[in-house]
């Protein structure tokens, strides 16, 4: 049980791809902690041009400069383009170098790829930044859940659209005023699709499913959407019915073994967790058999609570902390299931735009205004296989708990049929 | 860079002393994760003659068989005793044994022998479960803060005195019947004063302190009280101000480099994480320049979350990990200081209890009914040194922002005094 306290102390020596807002807060918070034993080289920027607040011996734009340098033991990438991103990361495990990485859009596309390399290398590649940023959201999964006992997980993860939300909700603007006035902030980008449409989100959960459960997929292979068709009066609804509506990435275990997992608009009742995450704020609800509900809340993004997360990441490399992927290769990975019934709130402007056939049945319609919305039980499958429900201006959120299980689905509808009179 | 793959997958035999709530939990919880590769060997008991849920060959009442038995590399350690379980861990330590341990008043009271020994036999002592149980609170102060960037922490880390307040609060209910209400669910000890009075809150603050400021101090160095005193009448200010009332540990860097601690009931505002904690559930708020404000939430006590956090110990032996004591060992530890002022709210029967000359200003009085109380600003040595505000029934109560650093004090003072139309 002895461990080489010697080589704990390592010293790293860093070479930095990218010096935007996460580069150059990481360059500061390093400034700020010379106890790490850590030092930057070489940074490596795509323009040479740009004034940068660090001394311009740090910069090159040359790649080969970081990689081929023996003496660099750990490349952190922080860039933004997901195709150079995995090419440096590839380049660097082949040389030997253990990875940092916050580009969560890279790791998404490139999961099965960067599993497999990291054997390959056998070199550590660590992304706790990557998802929740200053939430260690990857290090407990890694290490606090057994692939047996995780029976749920769900998550804000992309503080973008919940600081549009919050604003939605708590100053009643619409999607437009609240998405301007992110920008006006900070907190979206000049060109908001990736968070408001969901890409975002849906990339942070396909690596997180891995951790959780162990499934090894494509952001595509997740049903996803953003909040971009969500509107005043669905705020309203959900205020009347003392609800808040957050973007919910979520996965649940299913009595058949599998697993379910989407990132969808849902209404959140007011005594969840998830509820008290408000504006630009993250926060991550787990349910396991033995530990119980947890709660993790903190920074999702912005530049030092994402080169906190990096710095931490550096921090484990001198003790050689890597991933385990327990539940990957240590268990019998889950696999994702479609195969649920899910309770959904949907409000339209037109009643052609809904298919209510699709429906196992409705418990509730509203048609007196000129914005439309129902409450109903559909296939899960159905969002999977077309798309009318985030089309012409449709809204569709989930219910607090919307999960069926197919083997629930008929006494339910039974139930249901009953209470509307239907059967007796 | 390499770590040796093989010896990260070692056996780990445990030892188990305990089999009470923690002990069985841990054994039930141990037998549905096999893939931990870690078995328990042997448990040793003090009352033979109890009724078991485990095969009595599993069995001892003598220490020695464990504690001498070669193959037993982990001794895990659930008693409820502080003296022998010093003494169990004590040997084990010497005898090569790594520990894991739930036992947080015989680690609090042996704080500085427990460093010594894990150096003197570098061996790991692990003990997540000893505060605030599932959640992974010392494994993210060890790894996720650096000592120059913790600027506070404040914490929920008893359940049985936050059910009892939540019953309080929520349900009206005096002290007496929300304690009742307590022990029948099984919250509170038969003998309720070690959480009521505080002791277990500031025992776990105790070690707390040391991995998030390197302090080594004795439970008896930290001004505390615990929920004792506190009136259905000061719940009812409370809510009149749209508090909420909690028994709040926290620690503060204050301007002097020193760290302020206490264990005292505060008032929390309805926005503060911290409110968000009801029942039995525990609480910490992490404040750090970098990562900004964190959150961590879950059960704080109980027979799985205890034995789940337990478990997590054991996994993390199988990589060698062991707490590195950052803050005490790589950098300079902080020291306790109480040179601060407070602001507080007591409630008291009368005035004669109250020694109103040792505030230093006054800012509410309410005399009206039998029931007294006051809002004042006074130096924090005054709770370190004298004990009127604990006594006669006597409640005092911590403002939500209650520390005022000395540099502060003249400034806010000369306001106050202003503002009460005795200078201008």
């Amino acid at each position: 049980m002895n461990r080489n306290r010697m080589d704990t102390h390592q010293k790293l020596t860093i070479g930095l791809f990218g010096f935007g807002v996460v580069g150059e807060g990481l360059y500061k918070v390093m400034q700020q902690t010379p106890s790490l034993n850590a030092s930057i080289k070489k940074v490596c920027i795509k323009n040479a041009g740009k004034k940068r607040n660090a001394p311009a011996s740090l910069f090159t734009t040359d790649r080969s400069v970081l990689l081929n340098d023996p003496e660099i033991n750990v490349i952190v990438e922080v860039i933004n383009e997901s195709g150079p991103a995995f090419e440096i990361v590839s380049t660097a495990l082949k040389n030997g170098k253990a990875i940092v990485s916050a580009s969560k859009k890279m790791i998404a596309e490139h999961l099965q790829e960067i599993l497999d390399l990291q054997i390959k290398y056998d070199q550590p590649f660590l992304y706790e930044s990557a998802a929740c940023a200053s939430i260690p959201v990857i290090r407990n999964l890694e290490e606090y859940y057994d692939n047996d006992l995780l029976h749920s997980m769900r998550a804000i993860v992309n503080g973008s659209t919940n600081f549009i939300l919050t604003k939605m909700f708590e100053d009643k603007l619409d999607f437009k005023q609240a998405l301007v006035l992110a920008q006006q902030m900070g907190f979206a980008e000049a060109d908001p699709s990736l968070d408001v449409e969901g890409f975002d989100a849906v990339n942070k959960w396909t690596f997180l499913l891995t951790h959780a459960y162990g499934i090894v997929g494509k952001p595509g292979d997740i049903v996803f959407t953003g909040i971009q068709n969500i509107q005043a009066g669905d705020a309203a609804v959900a205020k009347e019915k003392n609800f808040q509506i957050k973007l919910v990435a979520q996965a649940k275990k299913l009595n058949n073994g599998k697993v379910a997992a989407f990132v969808l608009p849902q209404f959140v009742k007011s005594d969840d967790p998830l509820a008290f995450v408000k504006n630009e704020f993250n926060g991550v609800v787990i349910e396991s058999g033995f530990a119980d509900n947890q709660f993790f809340y903190g920074k999702g993004a912005g530049s030092f609570p994402t080169a906190s997360a990096v710095l931490s990441d550096i921090s484990a490399l001198r003790y050689h902390y890597r991933y385990e992927y327990k539940k990957l290769y240590h268990h019998n990975p889950h696999q994702l299931s479609n195969d649920i019934y899910v309770k959904v709130y949907v409000s339209f402007d037109d009643w052609k735009f809904v298919p209510r056939e699709k429906f196992e049945w409705i418990e509730e319609w509203h048609a007196e205004s000129d914005r439309k919305y129902l409450v109903g039980v559909m296939p899960f499958a159905e969002l999977k296989e077309n798309s009318w429900w985030k089309e012409n201006n449709t809204s569709l959120i989930l219910a607090p708990e919307p999960i069926i299980e197919d083997i629930e689905i008929r006494k339910l509808k039974k139930k249901s049929l009953e209470l509307a009179g239907i059967l007796d």
